[in-house]
């Protein structure tokens, strides 16, 4: 999709720059969407992490995750919740923090992600309507479009959070899949503190 | 603790974002238990770091933790405060960090918090009530609604927050630990300033 | 260019304190600026990153560059613009990710960066009127000065600031060449989204 | 110095949660300061970095430092300062960048800083009026105490904000001393831009 440059007029241009607004839902339409939430889908680098990539001589030596993020996941795992990470780039450091909290799909240099999840989502017999994704640029928008409840970190590009029906309080790499799970369970009733 | 699905209301599901709220407290009784404090018990991510993991190809290999809590530490140690690390995770690079600092009880990949405290403050013979126990995340909750003086980092997760009587003012890893130190030393009239 | 301190005030002293305004630039001559950009020049340190050099006992073993530059790199290469970076440091990290991103001018340790940058326009053969800079720091003046689209990032100086056009939203390091990518392409009605 | 516990108030305890003033200068004051600086004396932690330690399994491994204070540091001594640097830690990272800086003075581990540049201020031959000192914590406070001009990052603790004549706009690790020397090139009518 490319924009018609006859067509384009100066405030089409800067209308990233004027502030973009995530698609509204009224409180019990998010939560109805939350409760039919099976699968989590995510970005990585943007959402997982604040999107920086530490760099040596010999390329990318480190991602910063965030703890939060694996109590979230354990949370949902327990849950019951399928878990599956979607990346445009490929990354080592990804696969350690990811493998290490055991979540069971992991996609990692995906050119198109709307087209890997559809098949992912068709092989879990699952439909886009009951799958969330994050995502922060504009290479997800694809699979923001079609999830059932589609989430933008704040701070996200333009487009992203135009495509989003929500965007969390945390930004990347602060916790955002941690903030979505607790959206998620405590909308399915299955939130819980640990109290010991 | 598991909510109950069918007493959720979308307001329930909804409340961490409308923003969390720590126990009110008056400044006197603030005061009081921090006068009474005798052992101060932390969480470690997300309270003596920013919660980050700096993850390579083989792991986490870094924490990053900050300055002013070592000078806390020191200041704590110096004044006879016992000091106690309680971590749900278990890292080597937390290990380095505390016993650097000498921090006399380190006890990592906890899965109970409150039933290992309560041990600790068993063999100590430290009730709770001379406790001061800072967290930022449901696994803190049960010790935060023990301790006499309940207290979590600015940004920690909503059930954190609602089970606290103090947030600091500073984030996690931005000298959490050093500004509660202080807090504790002032009103015990044993703050001191390095003059030379 | 020295200031005479015989004709100084106090008020040029603190001028910096009371903060700094990029030329200012109606919306039309902005985007007219950005449609006619060929050349994507850029300093690294404070525009790529945010000016964080990681030290370890050897030297500075880490810089931390962002996701969404990657992305963007990728887009103005895709839509032909050249892209030039022209750093005053000369650093191993950044050679490997600028090489990584297939960045085709990367000229480091430079003294001099206007007359540098003259130099690479004139092999090229393009106007400075059709290149955009961005530099954050006084070595980037003399560029800012020159450049027909001239960009200071969020947070930099006071004397980059006022020689730039525009200061992008986010500060270095969190997507400030990314940002410019898309004000460039969406003026040249080239903005695209992967909607796979 | 101790506070005398008897004559502590609640709010003694708590006047640092009600928030630090640096003392009140005259503009006309701050600049005639500023232009008698012939040393300037700076902590490391928390100045020159953001205070964080990266610590992976062996300790410390990285710091980090900003570009910008390099740039900074190369014109201050263009210009003649005198630059010394005052840690209570030491580390070999911090050798490694202050060395390379070619910062003239570097004194790490010490315990009392204020004896320590009072006596390199001895050999310098420079009165502590003509001294400008940059800290961000309490053993900084006996130096910022008798330094002409006494400085202290934005962020800094309650105490080392009451000592100083100023407060930098940036944090510590974004710039600090960058912007310090900029204040005291333009107070001395020696402050320069690269325009080539």
């Amino acid at each position: 999709m490319v924009d018609d440059p006859a067509r384009t007029t100066d405030d089409d241009v800067l209308a990233p720059w004027r502030g973009a607004r995530a698609r509204a839902l009224p409180d019990d339409e998010l939560v109805a969407r939350a409760r039919a939430v099976r699968v989590l889908a995510f970005d990585v680098d943007g959402v997982c992490t604040d999107g920086r990539l530490y760099y040596g001589p010999d390329g990318c030596a480190l991602h910063a995750f965030h703890a939060r993020d694996g109590l979230g996941i354990v949370k949902a795992r327990d849950a019951g919740l399928v878990l599956a990470a979607i990346s445009g780039r490929a990354s080592k450091n990804v696969a350690a923090r990811l493998g290490e909290l055991k979540v069971p799909h992991i996609r990692q240099g995906v050119a198109r992600k709307a087209v890997e999840l559809d098949g992912l989502l068709g092989e879990l017999g699952v439909l886009w309507s009951a799958c969330c994704y994050v995502g922060d640029d504009v290479n997800d928008v694809g699979c923001l479009r079609r999830a059932g409840l589609a989430v933008a970190p704040a701070g996200a590009v333009f487009d992203a959070i135009a495509a989003a029906h929500l965007v969390t309080q945390r930004q990347g790499g602060e916790g955002v899949l941690r903030e979505l799970v607790e959206l998620i369970l405590r909308a399915q009733g299955r939130w819980s503190i640990d109290d010991v």
